[in-house]
Formats: C-alpha cells, sequence, structure tokens
C-alpha cells in the first residue's frame, strides 16, 4: 500500500484514505485519455496537451496537478513532464508500456464487490453470486488476460530462469488456467523444445493463441479448452503451471486441484506456483497481505495464503517438498513443489 | 495525499494506485461497522470482535489485516488494538470521534462524479448536472452538515482565537452558507455577547439550529433561509464568516458573494473565508492541491484557488486588504479580509 500513518495523532490519514478512490479514477482517466503519452511526445503545456487530448485546459490542468501530488508528473515553470515510473511504464512509446492494466484492476466488477465489503464481512464471503469461480466469466478473465499480459514479462523471465528453462531440453509444460499464456509462452521462447498444453475457458484460451502466435511459438501451443477441475489435462509433464489460480478458492478446493497437476506430473516433475504470499503474520509485506481483501470481496473462500497453508496443502496433495521464491521488485512469490 | 513514488523505477506506484478505492471501502466499512468502537471496548482477537459484530471470523480476520496493513491497527499475536489516530478519532468512546466524516468523504454523489471524470476533463467541469450548486442540494448538504460537523472543532476554535472573539464584545456574526453551523457557533460559545444570524437552505439550517441548541447559544442564533446569493443578510456586522464556499464557484460569482458581504459589513468589519488554498504551484501542499479534482468533477467552475487569486478578488470585490493564516496540523487555511 503506498499509504502511511503520519507521525502525531491527525485526521490527515483518515481524510486521504477515505478519499484515496480520488487517486483509482485519476490514474485511471489519465491512462484512459493516453495522457502520458501525449507528454511523452513533447506537449508538456496545459494548452499544448489539452490540444492534443481535444480537451479543456482547465480539466487538463487539475488533472495534470493531481497527477504531480501523486508523483506520476512533475510540474515546473507550468511546464508538465513524466517522472521514471510513468515514462516507463505509462506512456505508449515505451516498450514497458502496462497501461493496459487499469483496464482489469477498476473493473467495475471490483467495483461492484467493494461497495458490498461490510456485507461480505458478515457473510465471510461475496454476496456477488460469482463467488465459487468455477464457471466461466468470459468478460472478466478475458479482460484480465488482455490488460494484465505487459505486466507479466519480469515475473515470467523470473521463472523460466528459475526452472532452469533453457537447459530442459524437450520438456512438456501444463500451463493451468493459462489466462494470456505469457509464462508457458516465455518457457517456450527460452528453450525452443519445450512444447506447452494451455488450458483454460474457450474465449480466454483465444487470448492466449494469440499470444503464442505473436511469441513465434504457436506450433508448440496446444490449448485444450476447460475447467482447470474437469478437463483432460494429459500426464507425464515436466512443469505444471498454476499462476494465479489458488487464491480464488478454499483449501480443500486447492489440495483437489494440486492433485489433478499432482497426477499429470512425470515423477521428477515439478509444480510451479505464483501467487500473493503473505508472511505468516498476514499483515506484511503490504501487497500480498492487501490481496485477501478483494478475495473476501469476490469469492466464497478464496485467500492470501500463506507459506505455512501452501507448503501444507502440497504436501497434503502428495509433493515431496516445496519452496518459496520472492521476485525482486514485483508483489508476488512463486513456490516449486516436487512430485518426489 | 498518503501516496509516494517509489525511489526506483516499479510498477508498484502505479498498482497501489489503481487500487486505492480499496483502501476508501476498507475504512468506510470499519466505521460503518463500528469496528473501531468494538476493538477499544477490550475485544482484540478475531473471534471476539466477530461475535460482537455479528459477523464472520473470516471477515473479520481479513478487514483487520487490511486495515493494520493501512496503518489503523496493530496486530501482535493474533490480537488487535487501535493506533493512536483510530483511538482518538475513530472510537466512539473517544470525545474527538469524527467517524461520521465518512458519510460525507464517501457520499455516492462524489463517486457518480468521479465516474466521468474524463468527460469531466474533456468539458472543463461537471458532467452530472448539479453543477452551478445555486440550488438547494438537500441531501447532499444536510449530509454535509451532520457528518462533518466533528471534524470542524479544532479549526472553529482557531478561527475564534484569530479574530479575538472572546475580547470582542457585543458583536454581530453574519454565517453565510452555515452548513453546521459551528463556526458562528464556536464564537458564540467564546463570547456571551455575540449575536449570530446564519445563511442556508431551509433543510441545511435546522441541522444549525440543532448544534446552537446543543451548544446552549440558541437564544443569540438567528437563521434566515434562502440562497447566499439572494436572501436578506441584513448589515453593519463586526464579521461576515465565508467557510468552504469559495471553491463551488467561478471567479466571477466568488467577486459578487464577496460584495454582498462586503455590503453587510460594518466599516471596520472583516470577512473570514476557509478554504483549500495551495501554494502558487498549484500541487503543494498535497491536500490543498488535491482538491481541485473533486471541484472539476463536481462543478461547473470551482476550484482551489490560490492565495493571490484571493486577493486579487477580494481586491476586486472592494476589500483593503487580506492575510493568509496556515491552520496547524489542518488541511485548510484562514483568510482575513479587511473591508477598509
Amino acid at each position: 500500500m503506498a499509504s502511511t500513518p503520519s507521525s502525531r495523532p491527525s485526521p490527515e490519514h483518515i481524510f486521504a484514505t477515505l478519499n484515496a478512490r480520488q487517486q483509482t479514477a485519476a490514474l485511471k482517466t489519465a491512462i484512459e485519455l493516453d495522457l502520458f503519452s501525449v507528454i511523452d511526445e513533447g506537449n508538456h503545456r496545459c494548452r499544448e496537451i489539452a490540444k492534443r487530448l481535444n480537451a479543456s485546459d482547465r480539466g487538463v490542468r487539475i488533472l495534470c496537478d493531481f497527477l504531480t501530488v501523486l508523483g506520476f508528473l512533475r510540474k515546473e515553470d507550468e511546464r508538465y513532464s513524466l517522472n521514471e515510473d510513468a515514462a516507463l511504464f505509462l506512456s505508449k512509446r515505451s516498450p514497458h508500456y502496462m497501461g493496459t492494466i487499469a483496464e482489469f484492476l477498476t473493473d467495475k466488477q471490483h467495483h461492484e464487490n467493494l461497495a458490498h465489503l461490510a456485507d461480505a464481512v458478515r457473510r465471510g464471503g461475496t454476496t456477488t453470486g460469482r463467488g465459487n469461480n468455477l464457471e466461466p466469466n468470459d468478460r472478466l478473465w478475458v479482460s484480465f488476460a488482455r490488460s494484465m499480459a505487459p505486466l507479466t514479462v519480469p515475473t515470467a523471465i523470473y521463472i523460466a530462469q528459475l526452472v532452469g528453462a533453457p537447459e530442459l531440453g524437450a520438456i512438456r509444460v501444463l500451463d493451468i488456467a493459462a489466462g494470456h499464456g505469457m509464462y508457458g509462452i516465455t518457457i517456450a521462447q527460452q528453450n525452443p523444445k519445450a512444447q506447452i498444453t494451455a488450458v483454460d475457458w474457450p474465449a480466454v484460451l483465444e487470448v492466449a493463441k494469440e499470444n503464442a502466435a505473436k511469441a513465434g511459438v504457436a506450433l508448440r501451443y496446444t490449448a485444450r479448452a476447460g475447467s482447470a477441475f474437469e478437463a483432460e489435462l494429459g500426464d507425464s509433464y515436466d512443469l505444471v503451471l498454476l499462476t494465479n489460480i489458488f487464491h480464488h478458492f478454499d483449501k480443500e478446493t486447492c489440495v483437489q486441484l494440486m492433485r489433478r497437476a499432482h497426477q499429470a506430473l512425470k515423477p521428477d516433475g515439478r509444480a510451479v506456483t505464483l501467487e500473493f504470499v503473505p508472511n505468516e503474520d498476514r499483515v506484511s509485506p503490504p501487497r500480498e497481505a492487501a490481496f485477501s481483501l478483494l478475495m473476501l470481496v469476490g469469492t466464497d473462500a478464496g485467500d492470501a495464503y500463506t507459506f505455512s497453508e501452501y507448503k501444507a496443502m502440497f504436501q497434503e496433495a502428495g509433493f515431496a517438498d516445496t519452496t518459496i521464491h520472492r521476485i525482486p521488485g514485483m508483489p508476488q512469490e512463486v513456490l516449486l513443489s516436487q512430485k518426489s
């Protein structure tokens, strides 16, 4: 989280927190308007930016000032420029552009869920009726697959290196609930003999297939449409990827899925989990710990499980050992679970 | 603002900002559930708190962990306790309780406005049709008057001291757009000979009259229902209070209201303005600067004006001199304008 309490009692932090949704709205809007690219193109004065955006001077000035307060822009002599984060991640001129993540992170479904937080606290789970996440939800997960893909690059490279993908030879990789497919695709890019099988709902798989084609690995990419819990997965895989899936379910359902992964692996195969794994205190690190709230409002019984919880679940599913690996600079962790 | 950019390029600050609305939802919900009072009563473990709130263990655990991440709670050995801000301002056992401010700050009207920020940037003003703020909006302003009153105490005392209320003898004070009325009421409390006249829409004035009665100054409190721009204000006042009103209007309308205040004052009278007054750069201090965004989405042409802008407007309206006074620990400023 970006918030820090002030050092002496003051209503300041309470105010800032109750108003925090303004920050979401301002950044989402700036990305939608493509304001950062417009500034990066050399438009620095309010009037120039407004003209390029076909917007009002007043609106642009107020939005740019707000983004300066938030630290995404700098303002000097009435000229706005991008700070490092904005230049690297929010201008379309950058190869690392990730403005698309705003679409999923600020999706109206999350807003609807958060609006019923009090009910979710009382009930102990979502009140929006989409809670079990075992049925296709094409709109939301296609949005996820399309919008979050740019963010995955550093993580996907980290995972490919961690498992030693380039040196593994002719491996078979199963990507369960593949979404954008980038984790499997990156392994295929690093290892020209790797064969990837991706499982997801049909509409979401289309996004993964597009990404595989763009990455030049389509010939080694097989798509199997269906639920992670019911699809025919095949067997004798070297690696099974389980990225951002367990947090949607209760422990029993997680173990059930781990068992399917266990069954699909070769005797010396490994399951690779990507997750928000908070420390055992559940209140640190901030981003991992905070993730639970979204699972409270959006699922029946999902959670950000701790490492000891994951270890116990993988053990129950038959895995011999699980280790944790923190990804530098990213808010998620990788778990490696050895079948034997 | 509570957000600070990280020191090296990372998507962390972008993530935190796009997710910031979760902070609003969590604190609003905790206040609604009265979670802070329940902990302050001695319920520290998840199960105890859940039982008292008639809520689920899982929901309470996740909400409390999130509030710990935000810094409102501490968690030690699975026991939650209040931090200083929460104990002082968010427990109903504290005389400084201000949880009511959540109602106005998170009002659905603001959400609706923020949801149309992109349109507001293009147009240069609100797109919700309530923009001129010259018509009564009972629901919103009664909510403001009722919910924001507790927050006014330190500011109201500061203003009463700044104008030297206790030593002024039999003064007459006009409180324009009085709202909760607390600024005038506090002067009446500090000066037993002060007579207060409050102007606001009828439904809002009821709140001010209630507060005057509670404060024991009802006999010296006169209410005049109507618009700040049209009501008969009377004349020969020593002080005219203009608190949180100018930010709703364009400069021309502000000057018009200043002229009415000028006319209502004695020759040596003073206008007292309470406002969000950012520095001339318009991007500091953070809270004052950020306030403009709400005016962009919620008004036709309102703004957080700078001191030089206020000085010029008061001069145009006939005032001799205006000085600025920063309120220690509060995000607003007081302007004193001498009629002559």
